[in-house]
């Protein structure tokens, strides 16, 4: 049952307020047995404080064991169920570079690949060329494909091996139809043997197989003098995924203050409009910026900070302590605003010890002005488990918020 | 969502093993109010001094409020959902008295009845004979039945007025079809009526109908002679169950040591080999023995204790808490072989007080390098409450255990 489906008939607009803050891979792991977190070293005396007067809790973003990546983490934030509500590769890969799909459209992930006689597949990532390589090649391509048969063609670096085709079928035909991503693969996944020829399962996947193929062609035509990338591969093509909106599910005008690409591309997903923000990087005082200037414009804010993931996946245990301290230095700053429910969460952990996501659950603090006396004395893995709220699901988080925000009706007389 | 159609996916082969301890029936009840159950009686330095570097937690295995059978029970643990992977009751009672089931067969329970005239059912279970009545009669079936048009006729002593047949369809007809076991019953579930006619829903269902309605007329005339167990009634029929196998899910090599046949029987359902085990009962040193002969050939074991269970539905307190003693004592062998995920949990809760199975949740304990502090100070019912892992159903079991040992990819990108 999805849990959607009971939350959209109970929702209703009201003037409160929430904000949603999503510490990226927070939850983290001790160095050694019975040692402390990354959150528990941190010096957090605004965290704590808030703690004190939160419910607290942990969430399992998709699963017990599941290591979420960040497309199903926030997903599951978001309450759509992320083993339901899946976001393509191709799309995700779209999304995370900030490339923008529309209906009809399909995105592809593509590896660079290195053919040798007969075209057979000799290294299925081209010796892994370097980004500046690969940005290069995707140059060259580009100039030789802007468009196959009237059909634009948009091709960009994702990393190393890795890029992404759009193929932007969007009112190409009559009908309206556009373009179908149900094709075979062009990777064979193994080497030793050509690139397969891609074949479209229904008339619009059809279309787009015919523009996967002439790719394929003109590409190896344009990269014959390469060494080394000279060839490409595809699999994981995707439309754009099509969810319900966060307005139509909650009533809520939701914008989104992020910095990195991914991020917001999984917030329009769901409708929210994505703010604009001033700096570089992390930019979290840029974020405050941005959510000061539009706190009256909106019911719901997804306010997103990205290192104490980064220094997680980095292996530094104490980079992490530091960005978990940097957030709480500027938490009185989201206070003062004084939102209806404030919310602290992660997508998923990124314990420093594994240095990458994790299944560990994550800490969650909900404070409103209807919480119950809690245990909890600080926004820590080990706090958060003595909390009132419990071990729960991700998609929980969205009910609890919107119920606390006294945002949604009564089920049944 | 069946959970093993997410786990699959992500499982890979890696070096890492993982040793499940099953403490049958392990969870209890204190004898008094507010007082210590079994686990929190006993003295148990090893186990203590295991739980505190651990992560502890409560698991139930089918639902709330629901007391498993061992087959549910165990399902559960190997992370089949009970309530979709049944094993149907002639299978259970073959697998519990240990006849291995092939293609073709199928397994009925039967239960010895009392008839009068014009074979009325006097008495459903025919006076509850003793298990030697039992043999003696089944003796008799078996020199008056051992194969009805050529098809191969097995009878066994379950216990009292119980006994199982099994019908060996297994390569019957060329076309290798066999026997169906979707047939109506024979018992009608009261008293002052004859037994009915078994009835096949589907070709192959007719086929062991015929079988069904022969052996009962044969039976009655077998026993002719027998002043109360002169009747047989049918009810339960099952071909073998067809269930993922644990290496196709999990990329596991899994063993299973166990004494019991029900236990072995319930591991090679779901693709264990079965490891042999030196000794009488229960074997404790042979099982440990078995253990350490085969660590180098597997990924996976399930190791079982069953006379914590067996006490238990005795209603021995304290020879439970003995039992949980002698577990302890022989924990440091376990240890010795370092596993990189240890778990202790149990297939249900038979609290002495019961002299039963019940519904109660069952401490579980993980052990591997990247757990949290964890408050639980002990596996007994109240520390594992306060555990990290929380209060969570028995098919979350699986999936941490794998994730745990680095056995699982990231969800998503």
């Amino acid at each position: 049952m999805d849990l959607i489906d009971t939350i959209r008939p109970l929702a209703k607009k009201t003037d409160s307020k929430i904000l949603m803050v999503v510490l990226d891979g927070v939850g983290g792991l001790p160095l050694t047995v019975n040692g402390d977190t990354e959150l528990a070293t941190a010096q957090t005396p605004n965290l704590d404080a808030l703690a004190r007067e939160s419910q607290l809790g942990l969430v399992e973003l998709v699963g017990a064991g599941i290591t979420p990546g960040s497309g199903p983490g926030h997903l599951s934030l978001f309450g759509y169920d992320p083993l339901k509500y899946v976001v393509g590769r191709g799309a995700l890969s779209a999304v995370g570079i900030g490339v923008k799909l529309r209906a009809g459209d399909v995105a592809v992930r593509g590896n660079f690949a290195s053919l040798g006689k007969n075209r057979i597949i000799a290294d299925r990532r081209a010796g892994r060329p370097s980004n500046e390589k690969n940005a290069e090649v995707v140059a060259k391509l580009r100039a030789a494909i802007p468009e196959i048969d009237g059909t634009p063609v948009e091709i960009y670096t994702e990393s190393e091996h890795r890029f992404v085709v759009v193929f932007r079928g969007q009112g190409l035909d009559e009908a309206g139809q556009g373009l179908g991503a149900n094709i075979s693969d062009v990777d064979p996944q193994v080497t030793g043997v050509p690139p397969r020829v891609a074949e479209g399962h229904d008339p619009a996947s059809e279309r787009t197989a015919r523009l996967v193929n002439a790719f394929v062609a003109r590409a190896e035509a344009a990269l014959a003098d390469e060494p080394q990338v000279n060839g490409v591969l595809f699999r994981g093509y995707s439309d754009v995924p099509h969810f319900p909106s966060f307005e139509d599910i909650y009533q809520l005008r939701a914008a989104c203050i992020a910095s990195y690409p991914m991020y917001k591309g999984l917030a329009s997903l769901v409708g929210m409009d994505v703010l604009e923000v001033e700096g570089e990087e992390d930019a979290l005082e840029g974020k405050v910026a941005a959510l000061e200037k539009s706190w009256d414009n909106y019911d719901f804010f997804y306010w997103h900070v990205k290192k104490t993931d980064s220094t997680g996946e980095d292996g530094d245990f104490f980079a992490k302590v530091k960005k978990i301290e940097l957030f709480d230095a500027l938490l009185p700053q989201l206070r003062a605003l004084q939102p209806d429910v404030l919310c602290i969460v992660g997508d998923h952990s990124t314990p420093s010890k594994l240095a990458s996501h994790s299944w560990h659950p994550v800490p969650l603090l909900i404070q409103s002005r209807y919480g119950r006396k809690d245990l909890a004395g600080r926004y820590t893995e080990e706090e958060a488990g003595k909390g009132s709220l419990g071990l729960r699901r991700g998609t929980d988080v969205m009910p609890l918020l919107m119920a606390n925000a006294l945002k949604l009706q009564k089920y049944g007389a």
